[in-house]
């Protein structure tokens, strides 16, 4: 059944598709040992993620990428990733896409994934999810996210283009968490542009990136990162030209930092460019190396993950919550140190102990 | 010289503290093992989490709850979490609280942290840092977090009381986010309450949690978590009150539900109350068990992360690196599969095989 299920995914066929990535989604190992037969697709599709904080009009910017990428002819799928609404079952980004009526064109698939409480299990839905979608013959597959946390940021690193989107008029502490993100963007857009203060916001991205981009050139020991985060904060506060701040060291050629680009995803001003603009950074990856490296990047993380989970489940077979339940309690009960305890736990998992 | 200085940490000396946190953020083993000296210090200390989106003001909160907390003469640490600033070494947060004056005040120790990259490295870091704050003797340890993503909630579920801090005036994306965490909350909060539609925002809350407890209570096999969400957010469309929503299973006691609360941080309104509240919650969860659950639980998580980081530690010390690097080239060459190349990785890992 699951070489069958994997055969039909190779297929393109739909059903088959979203059969097989909630099998994964479950856990289910079998579906797992069956992805096998996808050695051959992987990196057959151009990965983008897309994320930024709420309110930023993602999904209306994705909706309006749809329609770009199709209109370049290319089967488009989305993964709709929402980690922090256990309950909803990620139905509410996916909805909101399918609602626009891409659900009736034959050439687009939407999939919202959500958190089902498992550590780590979002990260490695979606890395799987894009596996089989890419065996199916997706070219273009878009990973968007709620939010800007750590999650987020894991889960949208194994794209190929990561789009992070702003928005003029979000708080101080928004641009703050974005100096935390700012190395994770090839592509930079302030959607609903024609606000107030989008050009401001270009300004900051623009100063930030030179500001980082002179930093990581002339970098001595002591310019660590702290040095940067505190002369980009000076720098929204102060609201000073990258340019300036950069002086003490070499200035950064302009070409080589990553695009900002404004858009109204309502309106779909910019969508184009936008489009345009993922495809070329991609191209340019592709041809400077940057691209297989960061694959193999990429893969070389899910690997560890994958052997991870996967000794869990050994952990899980050979009776291990006994085990665990027994030294949580002495632990608890002040018996037993965490630490000791922790050792324990794992020369029994190593030992494929049982009890 | 690690005994020594985890002796020094139970005299209560806080350059020790300062120093034994540090070398468990560098992932110091010995420091680990030189842990054990605090077996018998676990559960002392009473741990609040603090958590809710940028801008609703947790860090002038946490400021007045320090003050709370020290006019009933309790020794209080405060470790400032910032897990998506790897930039800016979390100083941010904690600078924020130190402005405030409790730098001088010996009974006050804050601490902050920040992500330096590794995966998991922050939850591991705030949970060793809680450890040693409370062999030191800190009877109140305060954990805040910026955001509320899935790390944020995997953070702060360490704590025996977890607030949940909310503002009017933010969209509803920040709603439906809300939405996902409402379980973890034993205290909610509209801070910023002198602001218009504070009144609103508590109505919301309070619909939220009623709508929750009834579904829980009333719940059948096609109840499931997809209907709490929807209902949910089908209240907050249309105004609804919670008990309407409610009707069609038995009403919940409103004596179960947890407390909303309004403040206004920055002038103090209402921090009184909510400090009494958070220490009512917590003496409320010891005398029904609840706290004790919570405590066991929380060690069993911490001892699956310890152990998994040991094996980490395993796998590096053994050479994985090299293999790992050589099964990845594989993959990206479509030599091998991803879940076959894992399999091998685990395989080598168990049997402790260096190349």
């Amino acid at each position: 059944m699951y070489e069958e299920l994997a055969r039909r995914c190779l297929d393109g066929e739909v059903r088959a598709v979203a059969r097989f990535i909630s099998l994964l989604e479950d856990g289910d190992r079998q579906a797992y040992n069956a992805m096998s037969a996808f050695a051959s697709t992987i990196g057959h599709a151009q990965i983008v993620g897309i994320t930024g904080p709420p309110g930023s009009g993602k999904s209306t910017l994705t909706d309006k990428l749809i329609g770009y990428f199709r209109s370049k002819e290319k089967k488009v799928a989305v993964i709709a990733v929402d980690p922090s609404s256990p309950f909803s079952g990620g139905a509410i980004l996916g909805d909101r896409l399918r609602m626009q009526g891409h659900a009736v064109d034959p050439g687009v698939y939407i999939r919202s994934l959500a958190s089902r409480g498992q550590l780590g299990g979002l990260s490695k839905a979606t890395a799987f999810a894009l596996r089989v979608l890419e065996a199916a013959g997706y070219e273009i597959v878009i990973i968007e996210t709620v939010g800007v946390g750590q999650s987020e940021i894991d889960i949208v690193k194994v794209a190929d283009t990561v789009v992070l989107v702003s928005v003029p008029g979000l708080g101080d502490d928004i641009q703050v968490i974005k100096a935390g993100i700012m190395e994770i963007g090839d592509v930079f857009v302030v959607n609903k542009a024609d606000r107030d203060g989008a050009d401001r916001v270009v300004r900051e991205i623009r100063a930030m990136l030179e500001t980082q981009a002179a930093l990581k050139r002339g970098r001595s020991p002591s310019a660590g990162p702290d040095t940067l985060a505190s002369r980009s904060i000076e720098l929204l506060h102060h609201g000073q030209t990258g340019t300036q701040a950069a002086a003490p060291v070499e200035q950064t050629g302009l070409e080589d930092l990553p695009p900002v680009m404004k858009t109204v995803a309502e309106t779909g001003d910019g969508v184009q460019e936008l489009g345009a603009c993922i495809v070329s950074q991609f191209e340019k990856a592709r041809q400077n190396g940057a691209l297989q490296e960061r694959r193999l990047r990429s893969i070389k993380a899910q690997l560890k993950d994958i052997a991870a989970w996967q000794l869990m489940d050994r952990f899980a077979d050979s009776g291990g919550e006994g085990r665990l339940k027994r030294l949580s309690e002495a632990v608890y009960l002040r018996k037993k140190d965490i630490y000791g305890a922790a050792k324990e736990l794992t020369a029994a998992l190593v030992k494929g102990e049982s009890t």
